[in-house]
């Protein structure tokens, strides 16, 4: 894998990003322990780099609505969905780790209808489902059903705006064909394992 | 249509907005004439609303590399294949005005293998499809026929990254049910029209 | 477009024709003040043409039952899941002269589900839909559906029937690979236009 | 099945038809033995019926090019793929004879793929099928591919042609829940049989 | 057909084959008359073959629950949607054959919908389908469709279970490329045919 | 999940087995330290067990050919395409355990072509999945393109009739609800790990 390169597209050194590029990616290094390579890649265009981020961390770090746990659970069903390597795995990292749910993240990644999951959360992520792969047949049951579960709008729209986030993201993987760093793989599996602070900035 | 709802979530008066969402909202009235629903639709987030036109921006204003033309080609080619009405008819207006062909928006909706296109325009439309309906299959071979069209590395980063932003913009659309102004109808569907200058920066 | 051939197949000229074809051509010409290029294309086949317009003039210039257009919604949406480029454009064209809602026809072609259709209408197209995409689901339910929207069964028979015959013009537009003569794109745009009168024998 | 109702639409009596209508039904019936039950469901539409019929003669009856049995491969071929049980059993019967192989049109039925058929036949019902799903994507390699089996345009007309007339009749057998007469099950399967002149102008 | 070979791979001679795979094989042909297609394929693998026709009768032959032509109707059925010709044709001569109905097992194969069916070989049929097509969607009101219709679980079991292993037996014909004694096709068509005793053992 | 109960329908207590399926089961217990939940579940069909593992190892645990990793690699992503839970996590670890390659399992899953596969590999998975999804389609050249990548045709049978296999097993899994033991989650994900002897027979 160290041979295999990170993006079809170059890849910058450190050295040559832009101040505000490089310092977000010391910062993630420096919590993580380690670069995530969706970082590297997309810092090929620092203009769509800081977009990117902007946008993913005004969906992701939201303190109100739905919980941590909840987000990156919509983008590991969505990104399954997409068949995204980079995306299933590193945010079922997250998911792992932000629901102390160790066996969830495979789960929701292989077939979300026969994973161990909560009546809302099995609403909230075919309502994800829908927006990824059919938003243009959304109707007004898709969100009564959400109601009728207790969402309210805001959170609706993040549900739908994750997904739709991740859509482009997805695709920005496939574009590149990013890997998932192999660190990912073994974060959170293990449930005594106390490293939530760790990768609390991770994308 | 009037009396409508711009979209399912509230939208919010330019009062209550940000004084730079307000501000960016009113020079896209004063260019185009009128204020393009997607601007106070996505305005209900402001934070959002920042990130999604500093992506969009950086991708369809650009300088250098595909033209302006063959960028909204590639936003109504993918629209469509996402049956989004939105974009389909504000994205469609721009493509007629700065093709000045006032034929290709319908034809490359509809369907683009039957539209009037040359072999490089198929080629891009081509691969920004399979973005944004298969990128989990990309290979080595849609790039080779790209580069074979004389397309550089470049500007296939371009063609993906715009069908994978439109991945996400068309599923906003369809969450928020956002509806095309009815202006945008019309716009560039007679030829001498000259109208190119007013709707610059329109989205 | 002009050196763009009509058709894949041989397009005759108006002097070898039979009689009765070339008639019916210089009848529509007369009227519409050009020749739509369905007439031209098929009349390659002489018997098939006469079979063709017969039965389109059966179904498409009925007086009782659904209004004109309603026939030509059916048309333009059941075309549009068929990707036909001539139709969408030339059946458009009808179905805004014939609705007097000169945004119909784009909403209707992108995505029917988020055009501004009364209930009525909605329910009409998913039904034609049905039949042009798996007419071998129908069932009694669609039939009660309908029922309950107001429809007979002779309005059913016709969704049914158009939806059924435009499967057929479809395919012969892709096989032939028809284009729609650029007249139509700008036909009944322009509300004040009074121009049905000009357009009422065309195809 | 004498009960069950032969069409979800009024059947209308003999008497009640025109003329035309009831010696064409007349004149198969003394042919064949039986009325198949496509003349007595469509003759609730005299002018929709002789449409229809005279397309389907047109296609179907005619001398050069194509033979007989090749133009019900392609019936039978369609109709599968379309999973209409008229059109399957009947043209199945039709094609039994016309070939003189009984196993023929349950091959065909089932899966062309595995069926016995030449490179020719093969080639001719991929087309075929092309149009009967994805119309919209027919290209030059596909004409061409038929060329170099030795076809002419004029035989890819009727091919095409074929395919798409049954698009319409398939459709049609769906909305009126149409089904194949008991008699042509049978038809054709035992080798010696020679019928074939009974159902010469059978449907 | 004599020519065609009977498998992709190697078929053992009846000498060549350990002496339980041989007396089996000896023992169909003694009550059919002939052998079918199927053990001579799959002999070529003696260890697989042995679990496969003892999967097989567990599930076919067994006394409690189903009828013989309610899980011949399924195996047809699902077959039917893949496409595989040794399946389809041999089972619908058993289908036949158990059923007495000898026209159910084309309208089964073309379109179960438009089969002469009661509602409980409908719902059973529907079911079947589900976990040939899409099983990885099963739920619980599936199973309650089927528990309203009279179905026990035990008979549940049988109808999915019968579904799966054709789902393997149909792709291994696909693999092999396995066609139908030509035999099978005419077996159970005239009804007062009393040959049901001679295919009892037959696959 | 303690609650949960392991399948839709009865599950035999040891006791209550036959007396080889309970020593089947015992011997696995002793060699994995568990008893992997497929071995109860389909304990309920002693019959249909027995079958089910004879073919099992037929063609998992055959010395010749494929390699173990190999045959799991094929279980892993036809698995997968069912979104089969059980046998992704189960085979899953069985993949990691045998190949020693600790990330290839969830590379698989998610999506073979940007897992970290040898050109062979690929190959292999195309061949599998194709069998898996359309093994109606399978012809002369899918053979062709294992022949170049070195494969033989026994090899080729072992790709094909695992698919096959697990297009049942998958469909069992779907139908019982069985779900994987959380013990497989972890197992060879810790590349060091040596416990490959442990679960030799596991299934």
């Amino acid at each position: 894998m160290p041979t295999k390169p990170l993006s079809r597209f170059p890849v910058p050194t450190l050295e040559a990003l832009p101040e505000d590029v490089r310092e977000r990616i010391l910062a993630v290094q420096e919590k993580a322990g380690f670069v995530p390579n969706v970082f590297l890649v997309l810092a090929h265009r620092p203009q769509e780099f800081r977009a990117f981020f902007a946008y993913h961390d005004a969906l992701m770090e939201k303190e109100q609505g739905l919980s941590r746990a909840e987000r990156e659970m919509i983008v590991v069903a969505t990104s399954a969905a997409n068949q995204c390597q980079y995306c299933v795995v590193a945010h079922g990292a997250l998911l792992r780790i932000y629901s102390k749910r160790p066996l969830l993240a495979d789960q929701v990644a292989i077939n979300y209808r026969q994973a161990e999951l909560s009546t809302r959360e099995r609403g909230m992520l075919e309502f994800a489902l829908k927006v990824a792969g059919a938003a243009e047949e959304l109707d007004q049951g898709d969100f009564s059903a959400l109601h009728q579960l207790g969402f309210e709008d805001e959170e609706i729209w993040d549900i739908g705006a994750i997904a739709a986030f991740f859509a482009l993201s997805n695709r920005m993987a496939g574009l590149t064909q990013m890997w998932a760093n192999p660190e990912f793989y073994l974060l959170g599996r293990v449930p005594r394992e106390s490293s939530a602070g760790a990768v609390e900035r991770k994308e």
